[in-house]
């Protein structure tokens, strides 16, 4: 067996790769948030001084990207690859601002979960020993998503209770192969998972059941239980998958304590307030979660490790308009501040 | 500097993972062209017994790699990772066949450049010790890259002579770090380059800046030149596209020889009979050229060692629609016979 596999599905790296730094964009919406103060930046308009919200939208990439540089003093030209992805058709937005940032690309695409399996394929590449530096980077806008997935935007089509919002931002990430940070100990990547939702408007509960086999598949592998980690926080799930993760995992005998299973889709917006009503999802929700208040919180010392399972709703118009199911994906990535390191 | 890293951008895997197979499925138009004979099945129609060409590009992914595993006789459960991707929006064929297939998946999307770009992210988890076997598999259908890209399918909108025609079919390749058969030893992954090319029509054009880059790149950082490949492949190109690399690599002083120097796009159709224009293209066209004729032309010692750069154009219907102009990425592959493995 490969020397750094774990169990079944899960590998553990041997130089953890360190993330040095994070840089997080948000939208309006997002700075509104309870996690407005812990955003590198927030932006005033969805426009963003650009002529469309794709365009809006591709800024934020690039920006993001280029906060990192500043925050972290690593030159663009150290860094060995650019991993990442967003919502849009042909990932379009992380291919223009590719063409900006101009480093040898790798684009990605796992709907929401793209933030972690960028991170998986970033922490290979460096544990590997092909590269010293990578910048993953992930995206969404609000107004793009809704009139590429929806309805044109400005129709204002009347939303689902069970639906999430799209969440407005971008999140770069600096892992090096050396340095000082939180580390990334080990991942988990996750199997296509359909239990036969048909709802687009109830991404939450599509995506529900492949976090939960991907959660328990690490806990498998690793040996460990939900008391080995300080939290575990699943990407988009939202106020109806959560609950159902819960109970899917409980059914396969694994017990959840309460206080330590949390979701990217919940902590982003207020409940009463914002009228996301199920949360938040998008590429940037968990890459904007994680890079600012969850990344902080493990700098301080306040967490310790955390297990990050960024999940993707695998569908498009063209799947639900042939009448497809909507598909899940889930992949784990286990962050630690890890002692005399 | 990371340990296998090759100058700038290029990377020499230490244990370079093996090519234990390939197994390839193609189209009506593709099984009629001149390599119609290396195919490991030929397709008579376009829909496959299913009731959409979407549902019939999932089924060739699937059944390329059902092939693939029986022509290794690898179990499917011994696969460590499923990486690949394929050109609809999401990349729905790929989620749906993973769905299937049941293995951790990493979905890519990287337009046609996408089978060379699996095939990296597939050789750094074998090589850097995360896997023992993963399928690589990529696909593609014309009708439905058509209609999405293009025109109702069913109009039939009379093609430019710049065009090439996208090819229905899949490839699937089976990596290993242990075994006998070609070995991936050297990749320089791409950066996005943009000169600029508004025309959607010709790909050709807006893809060879990058293949003249991504070659270029290489041959510095691993110190070759032309004469050391037997053959250095473009992906989908074409007669337009392929002149066009060639005379960007001669002014930035990079000598060609003629023979050395071929394309995908181009061998899969025949020019005269087959009505394709410039030549063939979309993600299955570099994965059935290099699967079929060229797997065996390594295996039978006729070449011994290529270089595989596969080239995406990185457009989609919004971003022409804005007025964008098409950029071009292409990743490269080095594969050889190495003596005595």
């Amino acid at each position: 067996m490969a020397k750094k596999r774990v169990g079944k599905e899960t590998v553990a790296f041997t130089t953890p790769p360190v993330l040095l730094g994070t840089a997080t964009i948000a939208g309006p919406k997002e700075g509104k948030g309870p996690l407005g103060s812990y955003f590198h930046e927030v932006k005033s308009d969805l426009m963003m001084g650009k002529s469309s919200w794709e365009q809006a939208e591709v800024y934020l990439f690039e920006q993001s990207v280029q906060h990192l540089l500043d925050a972290v003093a690593v030159p663009l030209d150290l860094v060995d690859y650019l991993v990442g992805g967003d919502l849009l058709d042909q990932i379009m937005t992380t291919n223009m601002a590719a063409r900006t940032l101009q480093r040898p690309l790798l684009g990605l695409y796992g709907a929401c979960s793209t933030s972690t399996e960028s991170l998986f394929v970033a922490s290979t590449l460096l544990d590997g020993g092909f590269a010293d530096h990578v910048v993953v980077a992930t995206a969404s806008h609000h107004n793009t998503a809704e009139r590429q997935f929806r309805y044109p935007t400005e129709l204002g089509v009347q939303r689902k209770e069970t639906q999430t919002w799209t969440a407005t931002g971008a999140g770069a990430f600096m892992l090096a192969s050396e340095g000082v940070g939180p580390r990334i100990t080990h991942a988990t990547v996750g199997t296509v998972v359909d239990l036969g939702i048909k709802d687009p408007n109830n991404m939450g509960a599509a995506m529900a059941p492949a976090a939960a086999r991907t959660i328990k598949q690490h806990l498998v592998d690793t040996g460990r239980t939900f008391a080995d980690y300080d939290l575990i926080l699943t990407g988009d799930l939202g106020r109806i998958g959560l609950p159902l993760a819960r109970d899917l995992l409980e059914q396969e005998k694994v017990s959840v304590p309460k206080d330590r299973l949390a979701d990217c889709g919940i902590m982003l917006y207020e409940s009463e307030d914002q009228d996301v009503h199920s949360g938040g999802s998008g590429t940037a929700c968990s890459a904007l979660v994680f890079g600012s208040y969850l990344y902080r919180q493990l700098l301080s010392g306040d967490l310790n490790r955390i297990l990050l399972v960024a999940t993707g709703a695998l569908l498009s118009p063209t799947t639900f308009q042939q009448g497809e199911s909507v598909a899940g994906i889930a992949h784990a990535i286990a962050i630690e501040m890890l002692k005399g390191r």
